[in-house]
């Protein structure tokens, strides 16, 4: 238990401290993004606010993991975080410092994505980290999965849950929030199953969400931007994925499934019908336009995140005996 | 693990079904307290929130406590709780139904406050609950007290964290995301020390300040009142003392600490030299005074809340080979 709790308190730390220093200069090298063009109206006030702000935790969590993992489960994690992080700073990158609005292509994202989830996997794979066994939850049992079927659902799993985060991060502190909850989550089931290093990592990602959220809490002073959801929706999956939990990132993470499914719906159903199913997607913006402030929105989502991981730990406690 | 989740939960969903109904009810009855006199002049515009909803959660934790403590001690610490947040709703009642502004006098309050107070501490001595025993944190060591130490020195913990944390009580989701924090760690806390009654209660407050918070979060439609912050003062005071973890109330309620601090050494302050230390006292109001907007000063706060209970839990960890 020592060594999370320091994971957290280091990772928080590196954020408090290093957070004041890197924001003036994201602000000064003029990395404040227009978001007129994916927010409603009255977030204009907020085109001021320079992005890419998810390098303050993501030099959290190396420098927690880098202390304290003891194998190398641990720094693939933090590996396979960063790459999917590149993928997001390349995108900001683009769009912030060469003013050119769209970033990436959405095939060259998707791309340069799948190409870190397929390696992740088959290392995975490869190695003996993963043999095709998942944890159903509730159903308490271990379903085993042949490898044609295990890595495409595995790199479907990742390269969702990266692009559900990435979503789920357009309010003051919503995607920093609920990923406090959901690697906290992670951290407890790591550490009941007895994996020492998924533990440490995700300890830290909670530390780095807790310290970025002191700067990112509304009134946002920096966004994570493509850099930081990117980071930790890989953060997110990469270690359930390890801890052959696939199937708790849908109650654990059913918020960000939910932001998902209201972007495919509303898209569907426009394409289909010529109709809106949500006033705007993704469904943050929806409770905006039904009057909800911007720090309710993030408040419900942050409780409805945390009971469903509560659930999920129920879900954990009744798999401990298939544990070897 | 299970009966405590499950005991969140119960307290969470009886909150988020009884708000929408008890709120409207507060609010017809007129409930709603002028807060121009304690606060700032730009909370003028929530004079129109009502108060005493420390109500819903009490009924929450009531549900929760009743439907899981399996033996007495988890009765007893409801029923101390109770007491105190009776003593508060009859200080709100006083102020905003019957409208005289000042409520109870400052003795009257204290005096029911101690009456509950020692009456708790001699009930837990002498039945054997508590037999001057408290673990020292971060020296790994148990002291024993004599009685005619341990009784006042306990009331003294009581009394001291109930009005802490009455103070505490004074932007929207301060106190409530606040205690969230600390019941958590007391549940772990008395979860991993045994004490399964413990566990179960503050596991129901920790459930039933999430559900409040979807309705006390900013923009708040309703406040606790002393009803509800002499309650959960007394939830979390009582609980700590039952584990013998009087001093770690320190540590986890450190922010409860320094706002009273605030307050004391403002007054000190002011009589001794006639300057003021603050800009304003509680010093939550201080930092919204030097600009910072109110979510971020709650946001702050609770960050700095988990962060101390984290270091409460490695104190914890060192304490558990103490335990018989």
């Amino acid at each position: 238990m020592g060594t999370n709790i320091t994971s957290v308190i280091i990772s928080f730390i590196v954020c408090v401290i290093t957070g004041p220093v890197i924001i003036p200069v994201l602000r000064r090298l003029k990395f404040g993004q227009s978001i007129l063009e994916i927010g409603p109206q009255w977030h204009a006030k907020k085109s001021g606010t320079p992005t890419m702000g998810g390098i303050i935790f993501i030099l959290g969590v190396t420098v927690s993991v880098i202390l304290l993992a003891r194998d190398f489960k641990g720094l693939l994690l933090l590996l396979v975080s960063i790459a999917f992080g590149i993928i997001g700073f390349i995108d900001d990158f683009i769009k912030v410092v060469l003013k050119r609005n769209l970033g990436l292509t959405a095939r060259q994202k998707f791309t340069a994505q799948t190409v870190v989830a397929v390696f992740y996997t088959l290392f995975l794979y490869n190695s003996g980290f993963a043999d095709g066994e998942l944890y159903i939850p509730f159903l308490d049992k271990i379903a085993q999965m042949e490898g044609w079927l295990f890595i495409p659902f595995t790199v479907f799993v990742l390269l969702g849950t990266v692009n559900s985060v990435n979503l789920t991060d357009g309010l003051d502190g919503l995607a920093a929030g609920i990923t406090v909850v959901v690697s906290l989550f992670f951290t407890i089931a790591a550490f009941v199953l007895g994996d020492r290093s998924t533990a440490v990592f995700c300890a830290a990602v909670t530390g780095g969400c807790l310290g970025f959220l002191i700067f990112n809490a509304h009134p946002a002073k920096v966004f994570m931007g493509d850099t930081g959801s990117l980071f930790l929706g890989g953060a997110v999956s990469a270690a359930a994925i390890s801890l052959k939990m696939h199937l708790f990132l849908i109650i654990a993470g059913g918020v960000y499934l939910v932001e998902t499914l209201s972007v495919i719906m509303q898209v569907a159903s426009f394409k289909l019908t010529g109709k809106r199913i949500f006033k705007m997607s993704p469904i943050h913006h929806h409770f905006e336009m039904m009057g909800w402030k911007e720090t309710k929105v993030v408040t419900v989502f942050v409780l409805i995140t945390i009971i469903l991981c509560m659930i999920g730990l129920i879900g954990v406690n009744n798999i401990l005996h298939l544990v070897a």
